[in-house]
């Protein structure tokens, strides 16, 4: 399916004024968007082997496991601290204004595995590049990292340039 | 594949002393068990012509997509305040302390659409039972309630008896 750019819908001046919020709502209610979009991204990484796909909570929840479940791969969880129940890495990262703490299971990732990083979008690529470093603190091989959606004129693929990156809509 | 259950790992004193949390990461990163799982639930529902999933963040987020995809049916998702970017529905609803509430998009659902909702763990149901008001306020035939695990001693099912009800794993 082409054209997935019309199933995004421009929000205005959220979260806060001046934002263009891209809403992604409209392509997930579409089922035909949907599956496009895991298809896609799917295709691009079937050849590298995948074991374990990761997203970060909340919206890194939606494409991974169903890219897990097409690639036949686990599904691994990054959550924010105090959600994970067992053992965990943490880093923290700076956000334009303070930090941001992130959790992973220890016992998540094996040394060696071949790891796709997903979520619904790429702005700068803080969060991202932050939640590769916890996959390869674990002994993880991040093969590639793979957006709904990709804000080139923020450049963030330069923060992540030494992994494969994959965006099914780029802006 | 039998006995899913041994990919649950009991966590004794999470979040807080004397409760025993059901972590479920275990299953999800081994492929087998968690495709098994999305299997079951989408294979129960697979001819109640499901137009729409619904899941709450953070955790319904995980098992919704997938059976989605399977399904061929879109994904809503279920939000905490301040999360979704356009016209909402809401609703307050009691917890053990206080009161929690939640969100969905005015536009998410249409009149009629059969909706499968779709959470990780049935407790007492008064989440999955907030989120089934939401989606019938906008018209949706809520047409049944999956779960990976139902805690069966904590009678949720009981609040959410006109439903179809389906867990994968019961304790």
């Amino acid at each position: 399916m082409d054209n997935l750019d019309k199933l995004i819908r421009d929000i205005p001046d959220f979260p806060k004024k001046g934002i263009i919020f891209k809403d992604i709502t409209p392509l997930l209610k579409d089922p035909q968007g949907f599956m496009s979009a895991v298809d896609q991204i799917s295709d691009y990484f079937k050849d590298k082997e995948i074991d374990m796909v990761v997203g970060a909570e909340a919206r890194g929840f939606i494409f991974g496991p169903p890219v897990a479940f097409k690639l036949n791969a686990g599904f691994v969880p990054i959550r924010k601290p105090g959600k994970l129940p067992y053992d965990t890495e943490e880093i923290s990262y700076e956000l334009e204004y303070g930090t941001d703490t992130l959790q992973i299971h220890k016992d998540a990732i094996s040394k060696g595995q071949n790891v796709l990083m997903i979520d619904d979008l790429l702005a700068t690529g803080g969060t991202m590049s932050a939640c590769c470093k916890l996959v390869e603190s674990l002994g993880g091989n991040v093969a590639g990292c793979a957006y709904l959606i990709e804000l080139c004129f923020l450049n963030g693929k330069e923060l992540l340039n030494k992994y494969d990156c994959f965006s099914v809509i780029k802006y």
